[in-house]
């Protein structure tokens, strides 16, 4: 099987677009990919792309055919893949098995999401949909309720506190200050999150990820043809993907998400590395406590002690283990088809060296975890420098 | 590359399911399709699922991880695909890619819909979403008015008669009463059709696929995988996709969809072979029309020559290239996500003689054709007898 590479990237900045529309911001993020590798769109071979909830949004499903048709690429085979907020990643996954297979040689994988069509009532139950509709949503629970549970036995077991949590948002504020594409650009203190409204007790309105709007999109190909092209960039060393209960009730523990642990086990097995190889990771922080159980979950940190080691600065840009280098969800926002795709941008630029104010010095290796829901779906996939064309 | 074969099958008769659930019907084929293939379930490497709408019609997206729920299969990575009413084919398509590619070895592949828990005028909202959501179905042009757009042309430039496309419901109704999966099982006259209501002039009642709730499944392996195990099947020779404009108006001519002669043309390419060599297909006849083009644009008739091959009986059961065996989309019903998949199924069934009234005569060759919206996606593919295990 040959190796594959991301040899471009581009997105739009993340935030409350009114003035631009869904077909728009597609069109921005995939047309500064395809210029950022420096080729030209007809060499594209086929399009992937993660949405989740467009149905619900502005009243548009069949995104992989309005993606070819936006980017001009008809009558390429294009794809939309839907895992909840996971869509992006299931999307980067889906293509970079596509170049494996020998189908396709050069790929565009897209996400987007535009969520502020909709008011946020309607918004709540478009995104509740990520869970389970049966015995969740229809109930009243929305996901800062959901996330409520898992922090509140993440609390009882292993005395994680909200100031722990409220840490969490500090710190992914501050990164994205550094990143120009982020939502949020400003810093907060522990007291702007304790001092902020809950909306699901232990869960502050400052502990959620935010509405937003955007795309990103990459392009990838295989080893072969980006060395036939004179292309630079990353190698995707492996994406793996699990699944887990929809509903949380019938999990067998609320402190650790299994799909996280069993997508981090074969990744880390294909890629012969272990978590303290690691170098950087952007992580599913949806809501604070997600990524200190995603630290734990990926092996960075022992079960229990996210909270601490974020305490004590070790996820800091600065510290051993930099976690969400962009801003994370938190900061650098959450629209939700797009982030899987984002999160591998981060991993191409710090990779490359190409991170501006937040560049870590000299990353080997970077990875990415993206979830859907409440864990139902998770995929982690690795990245490392690929050697610059001779 | 390896072979790729499948091994089982499995699906709920297609109707209007009100006694059972999204979830039901998803236990219901996924269960058969297993039992089938006389596997354990455990055996499952991944899974890919197709669905157009479940946000719109039951409130719940996140459709890959509820599939691996209800049918047990946690933490088995599985990815949902959405191309509107080719959601079914392009699942498929990506499931064989990733058998391809090596990552897995067998995988399940269904699709899905349950569209009977919404109002036909919230149902049709929906399945506007497949088609170009500013330029048609803001301005109230349903998926009717769409394709009567198409018969008008195509009876504007050729002479295609209301009479010869209502022989495509005749033969398709005829069909079904054969099989007992079909949602239709009834024979009806050219007099029926004629006499049903228009919905869009020249469409009639009678000329439209109707709704309807139902799942298939498939078991798809390696060929070494199958080997190792024993199982017996038929072999996915190839799967190609393409993809045009969203809307009509930015189409070049309204007599041909440019999706399926694009894929069609890869298709041939790979199988080697030409459309002569097919022995029977599965098109996809969402409206009458809709059959007639695609048996020209597949190759088996001249451009304009569609209408007047259904009515010289060409495409019967026992003309020279039988046409939707299973009834198609007419008559054995369209759950939309499900289509592509019980395409692949009706192929199945005839390829190893399990077709029963409508057995054809020892076929070689199949095809299947899976349509998204008005033609914005297509996928083709191509199957043939796989050699039993020595």
């Amino acid at each position: 099987m040959t190796d594959v590479v991301i040899v471009g990237t581009g997105m739009t900045k993340f935030g409350e677009h009114w003035d631009k529309s869904f077909r728009e911001l597609i069109a921005e993020a995939g047309i500064k990919a395809i210029a950022d590798a420096g080729i030209g769109g007809e060499k594209i071979e086929a399009i992937y792309g993660g949405c989740m909830a467009s149905g619900r949004f502005i009243g548009q499903e069949h995104i992989g055919a309005l993606i070819a048709d936006q980017l001009g690429l008809n009558p390429v085979p294009s794809t939309r893949c839907e895992a909840a907020c996971a869509s992006g990643g299931v999307a980067l996954r889906n293509a970079y098995i596509a170049i494996k297979s020998g189908e396709h040689n050069i790929i565009a994988v897209g996400g987007i999401e535009k969520m502020t069509e909709v008011s946020t009532e309607e918004a709540s139950f478009a995104l509740g949909g990520a869970g389970d509709q049966e015995t969740e949503l229809f109930h009243g629970a929305t996901f800062p309720s959901l996330y409520a549970l898992l922090a509140r036995r993440h609390m009882h077991e292993f005395g994680t506190t909200e100031e722990q949590m409220a840490m969490v948002a500090v710190k992914n504020h501050s990164n994205a200050t550094k990143n120009p594409n982020a939502q949020f650009q400003r810093e907060i203190t522990i007291d702007t999150v304790m001092k902020s409204p809950y909306v699901a007790e232990p869960i502050k309105v400052m502990d959620c990820s935010p509405i937003t709007d955007g795309a990103a999109a990459v392009i990838i190909c295989s080893k072969e043809k980006a060395e036939e092209l004179g292309l630079k960039g990353i190698e995707i060393v492996t994406s793996e993907q699990a699944s887990d209960t929809l509903a949380l009730t019938d999990r067998k523990r609320l402190t650790e998400l299994n799909a996280t642990k069993e997508a981090a086990k074969k990744a880390y097995a294909k890629a012969g590395i272990k978590p303290k190889d690691v170098d950087f990771a952007e992580v599913h922080d949806c809501f604070t406590i997600a990524e200190i159980m995603a630290i734990e979950d990926l092996g960075f940190f022992k079960k229990g002690e996210g909270g601490k080691a974020t305490e004590q600065g070790k996820t800091a840009l600065n510290g051993e283990k930099p976690i969400n280098t962009s801003g994370g969800l938190k900061a650098k926002g959450h629209p939700v088809g797009a982030t899987g795709i984002a999160q591998a941008i981060e991993a191409y630029n710090q990779l490359l060296g190409k991170a501006g104010e937040r560049q870590l010095k000299n990353p080997k290796i970077g990875l990415t975890h993206n979830i859907g829901g409440s864990g139902a779906t998770a995929v982690v996939s690795i990245f490392r420098k690929w050697r610059d064309k001779k």
